[in-house]
């Protein structure tokens, strides 16, 4: 098997009125994304409630998130990291408007019961 | 479950005389790290062979790796990211010496057969 490469800085997306997902690696229940904000943020209403678990890093930009049943938000910048335990709903309620926010999404499973 | 978190560049180890592997995150088969090299490169004659696969991110600092059967090396810098598969047999030929690299590994089982 070959190795894969790649810059997470690098081919950032021109059109920044949308968020862009680049799947970097993928294997049996395990997915890394690499996610561009350019200022997006959750529909008013709207809570990400997703059935596996996400662990993410923030390399540039900044970003605030609400995770349900905590008062205060979550405020990230480059190098902070978060887990998102599975069905741990949550909404991103802004990102950098001047630059874009990049992030690293690994997706995985609940751990067998 | 509750959710953890933490930043990659905070709380760097003062002791730079050897490599520090901080565990993250861990589920079944999964593993998520924080490697600090101050310097450091593996001994000669020595390599890597994981019996897992491994996908890594440079975050500050840089790198040089030898994977097995290139004759060129690897060169690293932040925002650059290396999927190896399991039993690609490498070395790291030198990390930077003028201040601390930071990597993110993420370590994982191959796909089932």
């Amino acid at each position: 098997m070959q190795t894969t490469y790649g810059n997470l800085f690098h081919n950032l997306p021109l059109d920044r009125s949308a968020k862009v997902v680049d799947l970097l690696h993928q294997r049996a229940g395990l997915k890394i994304e690499r996610i561009i904000s350019n200022g997006q943020a959750s529909p008013p209403g709207f809570w990400y409630d997703n059935p596996q678990e996400e662990w993410v890093l923030l390399l540039s930009g900044a970003a605030a998130l609400t995770l349900e049943g905590k008062a205060a938000q979550h405020i990230m910048h480059p190098g902070d990291w978060l887990h998102i335990p599975a069905h741990c709903r949550h909404r991103i309620e802004w990102t950098d408007a001047g630059q874009p926010t990049v992030w690293l999404a690994v997706h995985h499973p609940i751990d067998p019961p």
